[in-house]
């Protein structure tokens, strides 16, 4: 298989876009092909701030590396939960952006979730209740506040996160397979800031396979975390990404033509219902943007883990 | 496993439905779910003329059994295709639809395609170079304008089919995955009769399970030909129909659940395109309607079908 950009040999070739590429033009091919997500649907410019919420892995780490090589202001968010996993998985992961940072000469801001509320993720999803035994629920909605958090008091523009084709397909697929409507109507490589204490929030590797993003870091030479999240594992997303992979290898090109048709439906006006535009609450105690009156589930994820962490009963009953 | 409902072995079990049942109870629960579909989606009444289009296989001749056993007045409808594929399709498919009106005492109407247009479907397909070597989508033409023509000139109210839910899902499945906004607003269990010469169309069947048909012709003795088309063998139905099937063996009633939601997101307003009501044409020739002016496709076919066997070379040239 060759290049076909230079006749040398291909090290990847891409049926989905029937496509082989060596090294070095794939190197080249996938930072423009980002430049031209990126544009197409009005992400961000060259004179904005650019948050990039990073996990340790390939995709958000390579979308670092491509945004800094484009020219992007570009600086990373880690947020540490706390999750172990046999792994030292948060440890490991911290480690991979810190040393992808101090390599490109970056900044590199990072959130502690236990040091600064008192709890690491794990601990706070068992003594919360939600997500019947999964902690990502709770994982979600506080990486969701602290990314918010950060990019506002930060002064950036924009939030972005390394989520892939293959990430969005998923999502996609779950709202179709159960016609989650006001889902459907949301999902979107760039979100508005539609309230003033809501970052803009972009997904410039909307178009891009996962297998793309994986093979851009190791021909980069990013060090970045192979393990998923062990709580990952069985996930209803897994699930629907081995669906999507079967049609995947049955007809090269399903996923990007899922996506893409979809968009393009949803552009030329296939939905009545509306993404809910504001009408949102704020809440009292953290001050960001809440669905109901009152304080936001952040808060009272927090107010549930002290207080129960406070009044903690001895380990044995007391001899009766 | 025993019958929920009197304790006796069951002879199917429904994961979908967590229900099992014995004969008797089962061969009474599936008339009762189709009776509640024909009312909740308002297909039609006692007092109407039914035409179902039958194949001689399990669902068509299951459907007008039910039908028959619920008190409406159901005629059938064979169309003649003639289709050999090795197996006397056409041949066997008639005789078993011939057997079970006889059995029945009940009126079928019988269609034969070579002997009123000339040709059978698969040279008719063959001729008319659509379809990409396969007769399907010619087939598919050919059947609806002579059921609607027969439902018309019988002064039938309605046109049922035995399409069953895993044929509704897996069309559901491709015109989603494809974001196909024109044919996702038109599916439906009854299309109305939009246009004076168009008959309206039920499908009583569209929630009952595949399996669930066939259980029912087995346990009511009914006989059908087991076999599909041939030209069916690697279509693109079958090939949503087996992804459809895996996720329906790892989440019972995967394939319900998205129909209904599906139904369900429509009718509480989720698409803003609404199906085409009318402005229609009528054919010149046939007078039915037809999207574009002049002569429908359904006349063309058998212009040129006419035209090329009229015209027909010698088989091997003449000796110059």
């Amino acid at each position: 298989m060759k290049c076909r950009k230079c006749g040398e040999r291909a090290v990847i070739n891409m049926r989905q876009h029937k496509l082989a590429l060596c090294k070095e033009h794939y190197l080249e091919w996938l930072p423009d092909q980002v430049e031209r997500a990126i544009e197409k649907y009005q992400m961000f410019g060259r004179e904005e701030r650019i948050l990039v919420a990073v996990s340790g892995g390939k995709d958000s780490l390579s979308l670092w590396d491509i945004l800094h090589r484009l020219g992007y202001q570009a600086e990373g968010l880690y947020i540490g939960l706390g999750i172990d996993g046999g792994l030292d998985y948060s440890e490991n992961s911290h480690r991979m952006c810190e040393k992808f940072a101090a390599t490109h000469g970056l900044t590199l801001r990072v959130e502690d979730i236990a040091q600064r509320y008192g709890a690491s993720i794990p601990e706070a999803a068992s003594i919360s209740n939600r997500g019947r035994g999964r902690p990502c629920s709770v994982c979600g909605m506080v990486k969701r506040h602290v990314m918010n958090r950060v990019a506002r008091d930060g002064g950036f523009d924009v939030l972005v996160t390394g989520h892939n084709l293959d990430d969005e397909v998923a999502v996609l697929m779950q709202n179709t397979l159960h016609w989650a409507g006001g889902y459907l109507v949301r999902q979107a490589p760039v979100l508005p800031a539609s309230h003033p204490g809501l970052a803009r929030k972009a997904k410039p590797f909307c178009r891009t396979y996962e297998r793309e993003t994986a093979a851009y870091a190791l021909l980069r030479g990013i060090d970045y975390i192979y393990d998923e999240c062990v709580y990952a594992l069985g996930s209803t997303t897994l699930y629907y990404k081995d669906i999507l992979n079967q049609m995947e290898a049955k007809r090269p090109g399903a996923k990007l033509q899922f996506y893409l048709s979809f968009l393009e439906a949803k552009e030329g006006g296939l939905f009545a219902l509306q993404p809910e535009p504001g009408a949102l609450n704020v809440c009292g105690t953290c001050g960001q943007p809440t669905s109901a009156p009152g304080k936001c589930s952040f808060c009272r994820l927090w107010d549930k883990v002290h207080a129960v962490k406070e009044a903690a009963l001895p380990a044995s009953p007391a001899p009766s």
